[in-house]
C-alpha cells in the first residue's frame, strides 16, 4: 500500500482488501499482546490468561443502515455480533459495553426501541451491558447511529479459527446468506413473495451445546465476506484445504431466488446468527445433533471436511470442482 | 423526556443534559450488571468480580475534530481516554481494543501516524491493543474518523467516584482546562502568543503512585463538562459538599487568557490527562508528594475538601462564596 493511497469502501468490506488494509496499517501496532492470543492472530477476539482461565475480549462497530430491518435492528445486531465473536473463541459472554455515536436529530423513541432490543438479546444469553459512552455529532457529520459493542467472556480453553486438522468435518449451524440478501432486498425495496429476513441472533447457547459435546477444533462466524471468506481464512490459517459439497450447502429457497435476481452469491454476504465449526470426524454427528436441538441450530448441517493441501474447493452438483475464492469484499455495504 | 423529542448536540456534551438522556434511555437497560459495579453506577467503568480480583471494563468513542491537534492526535487521545478511565477505577490497564470507523478517502498515511501515536501511548503504560474492528463509511455518511477504545484492567479493590467522605482532601493532578481551551483556540485559528496545547496523556503511572501510598477514597477524570461537572457528580454521588479555594485552582496563565477572550470557563471544558482525587486528610500530603514525582503529576495541588452538606462551593479570592454549578454541557463540541 503506497503512501498516497486513501481508504476506500472496499477496505471495510470484510474481504481480501480489508485484510490488506489491516496488514499494512493496524498490524503495525507493536504493543499488540497481553499474553495469550493478541492482535497478531486477527481472530474473532483476543484471549488473556487469568489464573487458570482466559478472559476473551472482542470489539465490533455496528454501522448498519437502515437501523431497523426485517428480522432485527441495530440493537439486536450489536449484541449478537459481540456475543457471537466471544462464542467463536469458546467463551461464555459475561459483560458488554455500549458505545453509541448518535447523529443530532435522531428520535428518542427510536433509541428506546433499540435499547429494548439490546435488552432482549442480552436476556437470551444471560449477559449484561455494564458500561457505556454516548457521543452526539452534528447531522452533517454523521448520517446514522453507530454502536460499538465490546465485551468480555470467560473460557477454560480458547478455540481458534486456525485449529482445523485434516479429516475434521465442517459444520454450518444454519442457512447461508439470510442477513446480507434480506438486507439488500429490503434496501432496494424488492418484494420476493415471501418475507426475507435477517438471521441476526446471539448464538451462544448453540455454541455452548456444541462445546459441551467436545471435539471442536475451530470456529468462526461468517459475517462480512460471508462463508466464502471464512472458509478461506480458516483454511489458510490452519494450513489445510477445505472441501465442501455444493448440494449440502443450506440456502433457503427464497434467499437463493433473491440472490439470483440480484446477481449476488449468498456465500459472499454477511450472516449474523451462524457459525462455521470444525469438528473431529468421530464427534461430528453427536456435535451436529446437539446443535440441532438448540433454537438457532435447527438447520445445521455438515457441509464438507478439511484435508491436506490448501484452498477451498467446492464439489459441484454435476460432479465438477471449482475453487471458492476469498471475495475482495462483501458485495453489500453497511451490512453490520 | 417526551416521546417526540430528538437527540441534540447538548445531549452529548458531558453535562446535565447528557445525564438526562442517559437516565431516560440507557438507564432503561435491565440486564445491566454482571456482579460488582455495573451500568447503574454510571461510573468511569464497570467492575466484575473474578476470583479475588476485579476485572474493570470501560469504553469510549473518540469523535474529536480535527484529528490532529496541538499536543496530540486521536490515536493518543483514544488510548489516554480509556487508560485513564481504567485508572480512575483503580485498575492497572491490561488490554485494549481498537474499533475504527473511517470515512472513505481518509489518507492511509494519516492512519499510520495515528497508529504510531497509539503505540507510543500504549508503551507509556505497558498496555496492549489486542483486538480490533475496521469499518469504512461513504464520505457523505461520516466526516471524520471515529475510534472506539474499550479496555480491561485488573484491581484488588475498585475505586468509586462516589467514595468521598467529609474531611477528605481534593487533589487535582495538574492544570485545568488545557485540552478544551487549546482545542477551541486551534479550531478557531486564534494565536495567543504562547503555544497552547492539549494535556492529552495516559496517566496510569501517576495514579499508580497515588494508590501505592494509600488513603484514596474516590477518583474521576474531568473530561467532557470539565472539573465543574466532575466535582458536582462526585459530591452528589458521595452525599457530601465540596469546598474549593479559587486561589488554589491551577490554571495556566495562557489558558486563562485564552479562556477569557473566548468567554469560556476553564472549569467547564474537557481535560484529557488529569484526575480529581479524594484522599483521607491524614494521607493527603504524602499522596500529593508521590503524585508530584510522576511525569504527569508535577503541577498537582490540593484544591479543597469534602464536607457535610451538598453542592460544590468555591471560596473566591476576595473572600466570597459561590456555587460551581454542573454545566448543561461542555461549551466546546467534539473535544474527545
Amino acid at each position: 500500500m503506497t503512501s498516497a493511497e486513501k481508504v476506500s469502501l472496499i477496505h471495510g468490506a470484510g474481504g481480501e482488501m480489508m485484510q490488506s488494509l489491516i496488514g499494512s496499517v493496524f498490524a503495525g501496532i507493536r504493543n499488540n499482546n497481553a499474553g495469550g492470543i493478541g492482535l497478531e492472530a486477527l481472530d474473532d477476539g483476543a484471549a488473556i490468561p487469568f489464573g487458570d482461565k482466559y478472559i476473551v475480549l472482542t470489539t465490533d462497530n455496528h454501522v448498519i443502515k437502515p437501523v431497523f430491518f426485517p428480522g432485527g435492528d441495530i440493537g439486536r445486531l450489536s449484541i449478537s455480533g459481540t456475543v457471537n465473536d466471544l462464542a467463536m473463541m469458546g467463551a461464555k459472554p459475561i459483560a458488554l459495553t455500549n458505545g453509541v455515536v448518535i447523529p443530532e436529530g435522531f428520535p428518542i423513541d427510536d433509541l428506546k426501541t433499540i435499547v429494548r432490543s439490546v435488552d432482549e438479546a442480552l436476556a437470551e444469553v444471560g449477559a449484561a451491558i455494564v458500561t457505556g459512552d454516548t457521543k452526539v455529532l452534528p447531522k452533517e457529520a454523521l448520517d446514522s447511529i453507530i454502536i460499538n459493542t465490546s465485551g468480555i467472556g470467560i473460557t477454560d480453553r480458547p478455540i481458534r479459527d486456525s485449529g482445523l486438522n485434516p479429516g475434521n468435518k465442517i459444520i454450518v449451524t444454519g442457512t447461508i446468506g439470510d442477513h446480507g440478501i434480506s438486507l439488500i432486498a429490503h434496501r432496494e425495496g424488492f418484494k420476493f413473495g415471501s418475507e426475507l429476513k435477517s438471521d441476526c441472533a446471539p448464538i451462544w447457547k448453540t455454541i455452548e451445546a456444541a462445546l459441551k459435546v467436545g471435539g471442536i477444533t475451530a470456529m468462526k462466524d461468517p459475517t462480512r465476506g460471508g462463508v466464502a471468506n471464512v472458509l478461506n481464512e480458516m483454511a489458510k490459517k490452519s494450513h489445510v484445504s477445505i472441501h465442501v459439497q455444493e448440494d449440502l450447502l443450506p440456502v433457503r429457497r427464497d434467499v437463493r431466488a433473491a440472490a439470483d435476481m440480484l446477481g449476488i452469491d449468498p456465500l459472499e454476504v454477511a450472516n449474523e446468527g451462524k457459525a462455521v465449526i470444525g469438528v473431529e470426524a468421530g464427534m461430528a454427528d453427536v456435535v451436529l445433533a446437539a446443535i440441532r436441538k438448540t433454537k438457532y441450530g435447527k438447520d445445521a448441517v455438515i457441509i464438507g471436511e478439511a484435508r491436506e493441501g490448501s484452498g477451498v474447493i467446492m464439489h459441484t452438483k454435476i460432479g465438477g470442482q471449482r475453487f471458492i475464492e476469498p471475495p475482495l469484499g462483501d458485495p453489500v455495504p453497511r451490512v453490520c
